[in-house]
């Protein structure tokens, strides 16, 4: 008999006959002999209307009462959802994230998980109950209410998992596993049965949305194995576990975009030290995150600094930056909304090299200019012009054999 | 420096600009040198949303869940109402029954208060804080949320109040007092500016709507004076206190009328030890409650026996009723739904004798018939056919001189 932790996003449940849906889902995994722990999000979009109704109330509302609010989202779901299953014949007990004990800091709308105690859902489990968890909030050592921030559902079911030693943490959402590309972008996109954590962390925080990073950090560091997979279909999904022999033949396992950069270049940046410093800086005085940075070596004693970051961001860095060049001499700011960031991702890249240099020849073949490159252990990246990011991760997709026809790399 | 408890209802906090204006009040207070613990119910008509949110998922949710449910709607408030101090500019922190540590009973949708601890609302007291609570719920001794059922929210504030030995707890409602009669029955009814617990409370549940029976018994029981006023207007409005000297001066303070009723006769029971208990015993079993009973003296063996009840249960008792009648022997069972109570309350009533019989001989000579009578110390209550209810508190209010050009009695 193994523990099986679910979690269901809030598309999952985003009306009773789709929560009713999920009940049959976690009954039928229970009365296959499994112990089911649930994690389940707020209903659809219940936290962006309360977000809303706050800023009906106050314009800048204090964090300690904002996660007093958004808790009641998962408050919610976690009721109708036990409603459901034990309308089904199941008996079923719904606790909040205080009632379970996952401890947080207090740091109210982002906080971290500190501790979680177990007894409370291994006693409901051992009376034979599903135990349906709020995803999402935690409470701090005085008992103040606290969420966890974005991904925040994900990240209480890999914890709670962590805590339970369950043998799985099943992540359910709209698309049914981690793809080699975009299947909107890529038809012939494979499926990946599985994937190692890091791979899953690179392609995370290189645009693939399935997962967030912090997630599978956490699932990582405690050995979690994370199972994504369709809410709406019964096929299993991705496995995300630790690296093993299969996955090492692959040299790349996906192709990852993100359409939702903009590039910033400060021109003529006198070559002195310290004037890094005070460019990133500022930005980041203003709450801005800065992905790839890239600065030419200099010339006549100047030097380009051009860096992306999240393109909501673009506005308030450029008018920062305005003020800093000025300030150190520089020429200028420019910014290109038009850019996209490819990466292609894979364990493979650390036992074979030339990698990179043949994304760059398969971009060049097909006329694509590369702006900006980027390298990790197991990722490259490149910025280029958006209206090439199609035919980019296409061709890449193709070149680096990822297809459902794939043959060893 | 007096500590003042203010409750406001769901129809006060019912969107964001009546929750703006019900923070303006409360820090108006707070500035004016009180210490403030406001209870909050949930906004307008959200925990009816709930009830029929989980009508949706399950016929007949288990209470536990329920709860946990209706939990979030006080939640909510006390977030937007906590933020909305807030951005006036006074400092504020929101409580959920749990953190406030109101301990109850395990009787979940239905629970009763068995403690409340105080020292997290006078810690934020102490600190500057306007304090702001969620009505309506509170935690078992095993940390399981429950709520306190109809009028919760007035009993929340009331047991704070006795908790924190606050000077006053004001209950803020869309009606501004106490009335000797209905204002929309009587245009010339007057708003008492003080009235006795033991008035208050045969005036709540002989129709009265203001208050609820429950949180008067509590505020009696403790010696909290309620002050019941209007949410839009600043005039003040009723006082709900000890009895004093003054009060006893009038022989009648109040008239009122419950038009929800219906009445259930049984005909010609037969007259033996038992069949009371077997008559009200079925009635018991279907949860329904029974208001005034009138059996009256055998003849030949036989008697009526007739009593009222709320209209929405009236179906479900004469359907066990028809079953009782035919086995005990009974003639049958008939009813009338288009029955009111019409009432007169006074606790000089005590020391004055004839106050019925005077009730009587009024509503004769208007030629109102009375077909059930029931009294205590300090009401009578007459049956009476729907129709005349306005005829009727209007001739007793004239004829008891409880208008507003009021000579004394």
């Amino acid at each position: 008999m193994s523990l099986i932790v679910q979690k269901y996003g809030g598309s999952s449940v985003a009306d009773p006959d789709k929560m009713k849906a999920v009940a049959r889902r976690v009954v039928e995994t229970a009365r296959q002999g499994h112990r089911v722990v649930v994690v389940v999000s707020a209903m659809g979009k219940t936290t962006d209307s309360l977000v809303a109704l706050a800023a009906q109330i106050a314009p800048s509302p204090e964090p300690r009462e904002m996660d007093m609010l958004l808790a009641t989202g998962e408050q919610v779901s976690i009721a109708l959802l036990a409603m459901a299953i034990q309308s089904l014949g199941h008996p079923a007990r719904s606790f909040t994230g205080a009632q379970v004990g996952i401890f947080t800091d207090t740091a109210h709308t982002k906080a971290r998980i500190r501790k979680i105690e177990s007894d409370r859902i291994a006693q409901a489990l051992d009376g034979g109950h599903i135990a349906v968890v709020a995803g999402f909030q935690g409470i701090t050592a005085d008992e103040e209410i606290t969420t966890l921030g974005r991904g925040g559902s994900d990240l209480t079911g890999v914890a709670l998992a962590a805590a339970l030693k369950a043998d799985v943490c099943e992540i359910y959402t709209d698309v049914d596993g981690v793809y080699t590309a975009d299947p909107n972008i890529v038809p012939d996109a494979r499926k990946l049965p599985r994937i190692s954590y890091d791979e899953m962390l690179e392609m995370a925080s290189l645009g693939a949305r399935v997962l967030q990073s912090r997630s599978v950090e956490f699932a990582k560091k405690y050995g979690v194995p994370l199972h994504v997979r369709s809410t709406f279909k019964p096929d299993p999904g991705t496995l995300v576990t630790m690296e093993d022999r299969g996955m090492e033949q692959a040299v790349v396992t996906g192709i990852t975009h993100d359409r939702g950069q903009a590039k910033v270049s400060i021109l003529r940046v006198p070559d002195r030290p310290g004037i890094a410093a005070q460019v990133f800086g500022a930005v980041a005085e203003q709450n801005v995150v800065v992905d790839m940075i890239v600065q030419n070596i200099s010339r006549d004693g100047y030097s380009d600094i051009s860096f992306t970051l999240a393109r909501g961001d673009r506005a308030k860095a450029v008018a920062v930056l305005e003020e800093v060049a000025r300030r150190i001499g520089a020429q200028g700011v420019t910014h290109d909304d038009r850019v996209a960031k490819v990466s292609i991702v894979g364990v493979g890249m650390r036992s074979h090299s030339g990698v990179a240099a043949r994304m760059f020849s398969i971009l060049a073949k097909e006329g694509v200019n590369i702006q900006m490159i980027s390298t990790s252990e197991i990722a490259v990246s490149c910025v280029i012009e958006d209206k090439y990011t199609e035919l980019a991760v296409r061709t890449l997709h193709e070149a680096f054999e990822l297809g459902k026809d794939r043959s060893t790399a």
